[in-house]
């Protein structure tokens, strides 16, 4: 089927950041087969006018724990021990597999809604978060998050769950998913059973995501246990030899960025997260000086309190100017670049998405700019970086799918999900 | 006439902080005469069914200049005085009593849409700012923001408008406008001309506002001009000796504080403005903890670049504790006080607005709690603050009166100020 959308103004995010006024997208089936100004009349089977609003990639998040969202709002302001001993791992215990198929719909719903297309999910019982992506059109790479707790045949059995996982589920749903092996950290899994989880991913060809260096804390245990900062541990156990994507690397230091840079890591800046949570503020503008793939995470909606990418790209654009008095630094197009192109780039399928080109897939999104905050408009990627919200998500196309139209949802009946979430909250509170 | 607003999750903010659960709202014209669980039958003339969704004070924005909205997106992610110089003031000085009018037009229905019923407004051609208020129904402390460039003879001009401004428009639009007098800061305006400001404001009884230590340049350039810091300089002129509202107050020192707490300065933290400016990061914390009445400011759009207050709130919630990697740092509670009840403080009518009380005005707003990133909801405050966005307000009520219902603007015809800012933006690109 060819679809043309048109009258839209065009943020392609291409290599020359092109910019078309009274663009059209032509797609046929899944994939972008022209992008310009041309007419086109009774060649096509369908036609969208979005007329004037903007068409741009969909947001990718590079971060997350889809089923979290069920914990939303339960013990903020809290010490990160408190938070995570009494207040997450109770409840976390209880949860069954429906709860985290509920859970991540729910979760994929929010992010559809706000505009993101793709997303990195880390959690347990991953079937069925993939049936999840698979039923609401979401693209996403999946990965089961090793904790290195319990006997040596416990974490045998999560390590061969983690592989026949990504095995069975990567290229699957018209390839919107693919897989990836995660140990969860260097502080809840052993250097041994990293380098086995390193060599799993190596012999079923998926790229490796942990956590990294969040906390000070964090990087101060790591020296008492291992003698050296959690760069050189993992760079030492081989994780970056492989794809890698680290989240949150907040407390890294110029040589450590070195290290980050040439193992060619990538690396998901999680500023909401790490706000809230008191983690810290992460050196980006260093990293991208460098010229690290920097793209951006939420993480899950207990450490949040939401799934809202334009949030997280405004933080990074505006944090570091003001760390380090210098409105220069992260400006309007680096930020829309680390939502999009280097989101893609982070769950290594740029070759398929992040931008608007022919030959990559149709996964955009439409923005309203007929509202009084959205004028006047003198330039569109600043307005979508310091003016927008995600409220202004109206339409969503995933692999040439449209998948929210007018602020619904078409794959998910949004109010039974509500309804089940409320029922089970119930039971917590 | 009566109107009852039921089936409410009520957030007062009254000094209880009491949360109702299925409550409701009488009022009769513009003051509330009940909050409470009871029911009405016929005694009222109006009944509003709210459905369950959450009823709260509306927000108060303590500082900006609203007709920057016209310059919204131009010179972003420049130094800050290329962007004064280079970007602001060519466009400024074009402004025309019309294109005011127009801006603070539009400015208002951005904050009335996104859930602001009060905000103070600092400009020039403050006569039809006004008339713009008292059309579009929102609550407003205005000011004449006085620059004391130019000869002593438009120096006194500007005094004297800047005071018969704020004697005509005090109390009036059935007193939702109250006055001010503005010197715009100390590197603006000379030693004398703040003591004659403040001595005029003194005469007819009105507050001072005022920008201070926004920059850490202004305080060394205060320092070297005046031997002095910005507020040991403002403090020996006089100008906290009458009530007195400071923007930003970014780079002051633990003593600086101090003094700032004993002579009752109310702060307005802007850390949007102050971020995307690069400006710095303010002490809050410390000053909240030595008992400074601190509340929320926008800034202008062109330094921010919405007037979002939810988006200041979430920031001033998340960003001080990053800063200071502690997570217990301003909780909810406090981030949500700053953007209501400490906003009412900041302008002095604290005894009419910023907690839903029987005996203050109905100004109030309805929060949309049906969709899917408001669940589960645990805890109405923290969802408030770290979930919501100014997308879910409903309804805005102002003084009794409905101005914002199911998010259309009854007040204006917002297609047809879009349609104009569009036109003359035109000119301006």
């Amino acid at each position: 089927m060819r679809t043309l959308v048109k009258n839209g103004l065009i943020v392609t995010m291409d290599a020359k950041q092109t910019i078309l006024k009274n663009g059209c997208i032509l797609f046929e089936d899944d994939t972008i087969t022209y992008i310009g100004q041309q007419t086109f009349n009774n060649e096509v089977d369908r036609v969208i006018d979005v007329k004037g609003n903007i068409i741009m990639p969909g947001l990718i998040n590079t971060h997350g724990h889809s089923p979290m969202v069920l914990l939303r709002g339960i013990g903020d302001d809290l010490p990160l021990q408190t938070w995570l001993e009494q207040k997450m791992w109770p409840i976390e215990r209880k949860f069954k597999e429906e709860h985290i198929y509920l859970g991540a719909q729910l979760a994929i719903i929010e992010m559809l809604r706000s505009g993101t297309t793709a997303y990195l999910d880390m959690y347990i019982f991953m079937d069925v978060v993939a049936e999840a992506v698979k039923k609401l059109g979401i693209r996403a790479s999946l990965t089961r998050g090793i904790i290195g707790y319990g006997s040596n045949d416990e974490k045998e059995q999560k390590l061969k769950e983690a592989m026949s996982f990504a095995k069975r589920w990567n290229h699957q749903a018209d390839g919107r998913i693919t897989t990836m092996m995660s140990p969860h950290s260097a502080y809840t899994c052993s250097p041994d059973y990293i380098k086995e989880i390193v060599s799993a991913a190596k012999e079923i060809e998926v790229p490796i995501h942990i956590h990294m260096s969040e906390t000070a804390t964090e990087v101060e245990e790591n020296r008492q246990n291992y003698g050296v900062r959690p760069v050189e541990h993992l760079y030492k156990l081989g994780v970056f030899d492989s794809q890698a994507l680290v989240a949150h690397a907040v407390h890294v230091n110029t040589e450590e960025i070195g290290i980050l840079k040439d193992k060619g890591v990538k690396i998901s800046h999680n500023p909401g997260s790490n706000l809230k949570l008191g983690s810290g503020i992460a050196p980006i503008p260093e990293m991208l000086e460098k010229g690290i793939t920097v793209s951006l995470g939420t993480d899950g909606a207990a450490s949040n309190n939401n799934l809202d990418l334009y949030e997280e790209m405004r933080l990074a654009a505006t944090l570091h100017k003001g760390v380090q008095q210098d409105p220069t630094v992260i400006p309007a197009e680096a930020a829309l670049q680390m939502a999009t192109i280097n989101g893609a780039k982070g769950l290594f399928i740029d070759q398929h998405v992040g931008s608007l080109e022919v030959g990559k897939k149709a996964d955009f999104i439409v923005m309203d700019r007929q509202q009084a905050h959205f004028h006047p408009l003198y330039n569109p990627i600043s307005q979508l970086v310091y003016t927008a919200s995600s409220a202004d998500v109206l339409d969503v196309f995933i692999n040439g799918q449209q998948v929210v139209k007018n602020k619904e949802i078409l794959t998910a009946d949004e109010e039974k999900i509500i309804y089940e979430v409320k029922r089970l909250a119930e039971q917590w509170r």
